[in-house]
């Protein structure tokens, strides 16, 4: 991503070598990785009630350790002067976010596709072994805005339509995103997420340039 | 919820009485709410190395006690005959899904209105200090799924439309769904989710009641 003035006030710069950006990623990223599985363990988990206080004892004990330093602000995005930038508490891609799966999100590529792979576990049911129709949402919502995006600008969310065509179950889905069409400020995506037996829920989003960035171009 | 034979299938009915369903539920929430602190501590801990390298040894060892025993199956909706529902591992509302919030969601009162209050803290971030709007579909996708099944009858989403007024800032929101109308076998929901100063995103869905359901009707 480019740094135009208009980034800087949004999408803070910090003065980070793009190797230094990595190493911290991978140290806390790791620790959001054994919450992942945790989280995973625990909503299935079936053991006597003493391991069950015990546990919770001891994660109590660990979050007041986590919670002696913490970093100022909110983690949202943020960039430096070498192109790379990173965005560690995102509700969707966020690898700090134990919530998120994290969505590894690629592209555009030549065609203009942005895609997504990721396997689905039990945190994202709502029906025994289907996909929460809202968490498909959320998650077609991040690569859409990333699709509009087009690694050249910021957009916005305005509006959002999903079509499910039928139950997803959870395992592994994968997600496709492309710009249909442009007008002024607005920036027509087209996206799917499909099982491996094909699409099950499509999805149309009309993503806005804010005023505030277009003036600033 | 009544038991009618359409449901048995999919909503799976447990002979355990209330008062269990209710001591169990406070046992494993207990588990939840303790890994619920942990994932918010993890998100913006800043410690030494060496405490983040030891915090993920703890947690590995933890989920290897919890694997231990693992229930059987999906934590779908399950029912007794008394009454009382419960949905421990859903990603929106289930109480022992660390990833939920967990949202309650409260109706629908005699005007036909689903509520809901919840705050939401910085693992539902896209920009510093901003909901993600894809979060807000999820939580909006099932309160209205609720909205739409009016505590009598399976539905399914079928179409969700999102329009965000502006950026929802994290902390308390509330959510409210009604039912504007129905048209055979679909429902159409009505939502809105707002911060204390006003509605920021609206939402309209079309949920389906399933042809197997309204069969067995």
């Amino acid at each position: 991503m480019s740094s135009p003035a208009h980034h800087v006030a949004y999408f803070p710069v910090e003065d980070l070598p793009t190797a230094e950006v990595d190493r911290l990623e991978e140290l806390y990223g790791g620790l959001a990785d054994a919450v992942r599985d945790l989280i995973d363990a625990a909503v299935t988990t079936d053991p006597p009630a003493e391991l069950l206080a015990e546990a919770a004892r001891v994660l109590t004990g660990l979050t007041e350790d986590l919670r002696v330093r913490q970093t100022d602000g909110a983690l949202g995005v943020r960039h430096n002067g070498q192109g790379r930038t990173w965005s560690w508490g995102n509700a969707v891609i966020g690898p700090r976010n134990a919530t998120a799966p994290p969505l590894e999100v690629v592209g555009p590529d030549e065609d203009g596709r942005v895609t997504a792979e990721v396997v689905l576990g039990p945190t994202h049911q709502d029906e025994p072994g289907v996909l929460h129709p809202g968490a498909a949402a959320k998650l077609l919502d991040h690569l859409m805005g990333v699709t509009a995006a087009d690694r050249r600008r910021l957009t916005m969310t305005g509006t959002l339509t999903i079509t499910h065509h039928r139950p997803t179950p959870l395992g592994p889905v994968s997600l496709a995103g492309w710009i249909a069409r442009e007008e002024g400020s607005k920036v027509f995506v087209h996206a799917e997420l499909a099982d491996p037996d094909g699409v099950t829920v499509e999805a149309e989003g009309v993503f806005i340039i804010p005023r505030w960035a277009r003036d600033a171009d």
